[in-house]
């Protein structure tokens, strides 16, 4: 484990139809933002969500590769026609598409001989030098190749393989954070958040949500730095205002 | 109402820390993906989701507003010091940024002049020439300038605004679609859907997606297309193919 001295920077490209067509409700850029950071240090900058289509994958893996230390990709790489993830990364980093051995004798293995048809040997098919992420549900693979990581679009299969993509990555500076909910709108705060957020520039990110549930309005402020006395001071100043204006804070927050 | 004869597309940014974190879920890149197509036929191309950060709203709103339509925003247009939008947009068309009359009285007569402060002045303030998309639910408006729409991020406030949006976009072709879920993996039909996708190639997309859910293991094979006849003529032969297998069809799919 190397030294977490270093920012580190993630990508995430979603591949699918099904989720900008909206029929589709995503799933996984919410779960691997909150694993990369809490586990690893690593921030995730930029999403995209774009069609099973080669050169949209081809374009967009190659510009957020060269932006981000990795790149993360769901979605596209089961058995049928529509699943051209791993046939366009190839493509991308002018890779053989080809079968990768291990990833063959795991889905022989797992299909048997006699039902071992071809939709199910694509899923061995990936670009030449993949390293393999295991797939203990459903046993086809997911890989890596450069910085690229493919993973499958169906929530509950990627998540029980992110603890078997663990051993790639190195890990970051982590980033921590603070919140406090208060019984508010937005613009009876704005301008001391403004303050706290000029005495603390560059060390603590402050973000304002206004939320309107279960009956209650109020502000969600989120405090985020990775360095962790200047976030606790900075959020004792943020208390301070507030209580200060008489606000309510509410527990737990 | 233009005739609805062109294929008319937009792209979605997203604009907001919280969601790059993984601490906010999205809720609006599917909903308007389906109020967009099922209500105007707009076909969204391509989601980003990127940081509160003014050089990259810039750079993204200009990419997305050449290859598109429209683009619609989420986030960035509330009284906060994170709230960024309008300036930024302002800056990437070189519009000035300043009040917006109408917007400025809307507000002044919502907050009264005693609680008129500069933070909810601030949301008056936007690209000079946008047209205002009046907001029912608490009053700061969203915006459109040339073909970039900028709607809040609060899922409720944001919906509630819609139709006063409508009035602005042309409609395009509209994309029906026809689906039907199997008892089977993906990989027991993959060379028949292939095979319909090439039949109705160019006419008819063919998605497939498996699923998981109440102890059920099954694929959604979900068809698009402007053209409905086609569209019926493909669910029939895909229909045809799985009974042939003898595979259970899931009621109302």
């Amino acid at each position: 484990m190397k030294k977490r001295n270093k920012k580190i920077t993630a990508g995430i490209l979603v591949i699918g139809n099904e989720i900008l067509s909206g029929r589709t409700i995503d799933k996984n850029i919410s779960f691997l933002a909150l694993w990369l950071n809490s586990n690893l240090g690593i921030k995730v900058t930029e999403v995209r969500i774009i069609p099973d289509n080669e050169t949209k994958i081809v374009k967009n893996v190659i510009s957020l590769s060269k932006r981000n230390n990795y790149v993360l990709t769901t979605g596209g790489i089961g058995p049928t026609h529509d699943d051209i993830t791993a046939k366009s990364i190839s493509k991308a980093f002018k890779k053989k598409y080809t079968y990768h051995k291990e990833a063959y004798n795991i889905l022989l293995k797992y299909y048997g001989h006699e039902n071992f048809n071809d939709p199910r040997k694509k899923m061995a098919k990936m670009p030449a030098g993949s390293k393999l992420i295991l797939n203990p549900s459903s046993a086809a693979p997911g890989f890596m190749i450069k910085n690229v990581i493919c993973l499958p679009g169906v929530p509950s299969i990627l998540q029980s393989m992110i603890n078997n993509l663990k051993k790639y990555l190195v890990p970051g500076l982590k980033t921590y954070s603070l919140s406090v909910s208060v019984q508010t709108i937005e613009s009876n705060i704005a301008n001391g958040l403004e303050k706290a957020q000029n005495e603390y520039k560059k060390f603590v990110d402050i973000g304002s949500y206004p939320f309107f549930r279960l009956g209650k309005i109020g502000v969600s402020i989120v405090l985020r730095s990775s360095n962790r006395n200047r976030l606790q001071s900075c959020h004792k100043t943020i208390v301070k205002f507030l209580k200060k204006k008489k606000l309510k804070i509410f527990k737990g927050s």
